[in-house]
């Protein structure tokens, strides 16, 4: 079974000190020297929720925009949309099919399976890879999110001897609601579902609904502090759930397109 | 400008102690009962995220199936999705339009606005009204989420001499994704969502997307700590968002269908 213990009380706090990610920058060798500046301590069955943009930025997923070459379908679409065509062109790279479209927007499948405005491609805060030159620059999602996440935690496990779990989280918008929330990308060390199976509710009854969304559920909370622009603290500590499962994957949380409504 | 700002670190606690609630209970009177005897403190700019449940128990929102009249449109639809006529009929009373059907799932616009499966309608734990009788019971949303937030808000606020957020939450499932999210479908008390705009991200440049659905991130991180059925702990603390703006509505979250690409 899929189970985490959840105790009735969680402190979700944001690590400061995680500086501009460079390609080839060491991601845990990073988060530990700003754990030691800020007195930040992890410990066995904590969470790290992290955005996903430092591992892209780390894994150098910049795309210059200047330079993509742009297929005859990405010129079309672009054109009937209003979009930059080369922007277009990135966002058809990264994904299987289009969900949805009008003026502005694109919405995608993404190769990873989720569906997301724009493949996830973030043009805030890219900037050119190491800083300098010239090109316009946007940041692709990891290739594996899940990997990533696992290799973080095994470089962290190691380094300091506990067992932890990692989400790699994005904001996403969703249909029928406004506004982002934190959404899990990449899953590593916990389950990304919580079965609520087999219990009863307090009359006895078998409950309706028996799957919660627990990986989100951290994103979203991680969300909350993390902030965005000037103030980001992009590394989030989320500290009481039990880690008893160890085997999820951000694949767990995508619906099956056969068996979605609005695919 | 709706800005709440939300510090590096925020607490999610659960209040244990609230028992099964009945129609006409004073909710406000249970809670301080329930703090008082669990030593739970509340103070200003903290946020209460409640169940919606207790809101539908305490307001009488019972349907008792045996009993309710089925419309021609309720057993037609009924038999196609092969469903209980008498609970498609409430579903149906609690909506304005049907999003999606298929074998046994039936997701509606509910009368408030949002989308979700079964008009939030809850057969798990409603039970008799008073404990006792026959009669299959089923639980209606209640009628005016934000002003059982806010009556509820008031009470407290009165009593205790501070200033609250309260948001009352459901689990909702999702397009594209598996698990149930928490959901706020009452505010009161603070902004919906949380207005980026006009900051920019670390390299100067501004943010592409600017709003987060900050009262749907608080549900969910309350609903990892709420437990469900035999442990559930319906009533949440999260402190740690400084209540500026309080003019916040659940209506705020919602996407206008004339807007809406999945509509």
């Amino acid at each position: 079974m899929n189970e985490a213990l959840i105790s009735p009380r969680l402190e979700i706090e944001s690590l400061p000190g995680i500086p501009l990610i460079h390609p080839g920058d060491d991601l845990a060798a990073l988060i530990l020297r700003a754990m030691e500046a800020a007195r930040f301590e992890l410990r066995s069955d904590d969470i790290l929720v992290i955005t996903s943009k430092l591992f892209s930025r780390a894994e150098g997923r910049f795309v210059n925009l200047r330079t993509i070459e742009i297929s005859e379908r990405a010129r079309e679409l672009a054109e009937e949309i209003d979009k930059d065509p080369a922007l277009v062109e990135a966002i058809l790279r990264e994904s299987s099919s289009v969900s949805r479209k009008k003026t502005g927007v694109l919405i995608v499948r993404h190769r990873l399976g989720f569906v997301s405005a724009n493949a996830g491609i973030d043009a805030s805060n890219a900037g050119p890879p190491n800083g300098e030159g010239d090109g316009e620059y946007v940041l692709l999602l990891p290739e594996d999110p899940d990997a990533s996440a696992t290799r973080l935690r095994v470089a962290l496990e190691s380094k300091l001897g506990i067992r932890l779990g990692i989400i790699l989280s994005d904001s996403h918008g969703r249909p029928f609601r406004q506004g982002t929330v934190g959404t899990a990308i990449g899953v590593s060390g916990l389950p990304a579902l919580l079965d609520h199976v087999g219990r009863e509710d307090l009359l006895g009854r078998k409950l309706e609904y028996t799957v919660t969304a627990l990986a989100d559920q951290l994103a979203a909370a991680a969300d909350l502090v993390a902030g965005q622009s000037d103030e980001a603290r992009p590394v989030v500590r989320i500290r009481g759930v039990k880690l008893h499962a160890r085997n999820g994957s951000a694949r767990d949380l995508l619906r099956d397109p056969a068996d979605d409504l609005y695919a």
